[in-house]
């Protein structure tokens, strides 16, 4: 059986549970590498995946039998079949997080079982990530940066915020990645002030801040990264600003370490923000695996210990409504006595000259 | 107010309940245009967007007086405030298809109300497009038929997959197409058997069937379209295979019209299918909006009456397993005595020359 389905069973066990349905596609893919429409359903007998007719054929050719997991097209299975999984009243574990209200009624319907909420399970063991993750985080922030380089190098006066970005996105496919880890940003000017800015047609121009926020999937495993470029010149808030968000990266990156409280690190960082007035719009960061956003989140709320070989996006950034916004953000790997970074490009003034 | 949120508004009473909490991104999108993060509360008093620090500049540009939704940032809303938005056992509707179950235990806890299954009553309203919409998908048809004539004028030999997607990628968003609809399909040879192909690195060769399924957004709504072509030949089998599909598209285009049952009609699809011995791998389409996939289904277990102004993707398919498969679609608005397409490139055989 495959070490995580192992592992699995083992939790299962120890939480008195006969079994668990797994239907969270990111959960299913952690657990089994498919990354096909369907459910995986750990049972006292076995494991069966549960996909449909446009998926079986590529279901079987991607599972190995040292996987011991049984495809069935959904169409084959009848309510009996579906009955016979759990014996009744059977304690199964379920996503909570994750199945809509209508599917846990359906559940409860089509196995008969007690479902019992598994409170994150999964996604808290997908925190700490194993060498092969690691392999495919560092590799999509290579990918990272190196569409960052080129596209710092062909910025052209008249580009819009929308052609920059295809050109970034356009840059990472051929350079390797499976796909985008998210929809890129690339904001300008007074764009900057939205965190979550879309790329619209407005033209670059002498003055602006560049804002980019951009990552890659590499065999399925996000990178995240932010970096400000300057269009010509640099004005005095604008530098004051910048150091400031540098400043904060850093000693989240040195105090964010194995064995550290989050909440108190954080702490810290809210009160630098105080006293200068800015206001904390969004997290400090996040985990980053599969999914582009995981645990933890980098908040004063989040009470959770950090640990090795978590994969953070540390991404302070401040934001003067209708005016500009700065954030600096890169994905670091947890060590024992702080950050490494994984994305590695620059972060000194990047001033460019357009034409 | 704005008309759809009237026209909510007015369900709601006739089902009386007293308000209803959307958080379907798509569903809020269709009753506000707002495509920022958070949900919206119809509530007796007023109509609440609640958002993050993230979004509210960009929803308080977004928003205007006659939408009358009051927008609020989520961290200056209290617990009594939540409380306060309606009355104690009021009767709320909820959308039980889209909240999780631990989402629906925070909704009893946050609103102490009574939560309603809604049974998909926005999902079922936008089945019918108004003008704009159509106009909205219109217009990503036209652009998917154009990226798609560019394509088969430019692909060469030793292309990839992966190559091929990106090109008609690229060509929708150069060409007004605000994203992808979906992840493109671009399959060679035998990858066409799987109806849901991931691009690959595999390279184009003579023989070769090439089956695309590419659409595009604009101004948020979805295209949805499928063509193969042929490399350099067409050999018997793959005629006959099409020969067919094609007649059951014209067949279905012609009786899926409004007033019509959608199980009838399907049924004596899937009649043709048994006699040739073809197996239905997927449903022979589906409705398109802002949603690649929307209700109605095109099933033989759909008993709907279809309407006019729905917009349809009709697809049927053939697949022989590890050899080969054959898929035409077309987006279509159903009219009073038929379908008439929206995407409109040829269908005869297309034969591509390498080189």
């Amino acid at each position: 059986m495959n070490i995580r389905i192992k592992w699995l069973r083992n939790q299962l066990n120890s939480l008195k549970l006969e079994g668990m349905i797994i239907s969270n596609p990111v959960n299913v893919r952690y657990l089994t590498g498919l990354s096909e429409e369907g459910f995986l359903i750990i049972a006292p007998k076995e494991n069966i995946f549960v996909t449909d007719s446009r998926y079986i054929e590529s279901v079987n050719r991607n599972l190995t039998i040292s996987d011991e997991i049984v495809a069935y097209d959904s169409r084959d299975l009848s309510k009996y079949d579906y009955e016979s999984i759990f014996s009744t009243n059977d304690n199964v574990g379920f996503e909570e997080k994750y199945v809509t209200y209508e599917q846990y009624k359906n559940y409860l319907q089509t196995y008969q079982v007690n479902l019992i909420e598994t409170e994150g399970l999964i996604e808290n063991a997908r925190v700490i990530k194993d060498k092969e993750e690691i392999e495919n985080i560092t590799k999509a922030c290579e990918i990272t940066d190196k569409a960052f380089e080129y596209i710092i190098r062909n910025i052209k006066e008249g580009m819009t915020e929308k052609e920059v970005a295809f050109e970034i996105e356009k840059f990472m496919i051929q350079n390797g990645a499976d796909g985008l880890a998210f929809d890129s940003i690339v904001a300008f000017g007074e764009n900057t002030s939205m965190p979550h800015a879309v790329p619209t047609d407005k033209r670059i121009r002498r003055g602006d801040i560049i804002q980019f926020d951009i990552g890659c999937k590499y065999k399925g495993y996000c990178s995240d990264f932010s970096r400000v470029v300057f269009v010509e010149e640099v004005n005095e808030e604008y530098k004051q600003a910048y150091e400031f968000v540098l400043e904060q990266q850093q000693k989240l990156r040195t105090q964010l370490k194995d064995g550290v409280n989050i909440k108190t690190v954080i702490k810290d960082r809210e009160t630098d923000y105080n006293l200068k007035n800015y206001r904390v719009l969004h997290a400090f960061g996040h985990g980053v695996g599969i999914d582009i956003h995981e645990k933890p989140v980098l908040r004063s709320k989040q009470d959770y210990i950090l640990k090795e070989n978590t994969i953070i996006a540390i991404e302070p950034g401040i934001y003067k409504e209708g005016k500009f916004g700065i954030r600096v953000e890169d994905t670091f790997l947890v060590e024992k006595n702080g950050c490494k970074s994984l994305t590695t490009s620059k972060k000194d003034y990047t001033v460019i000259k357009l034409g």
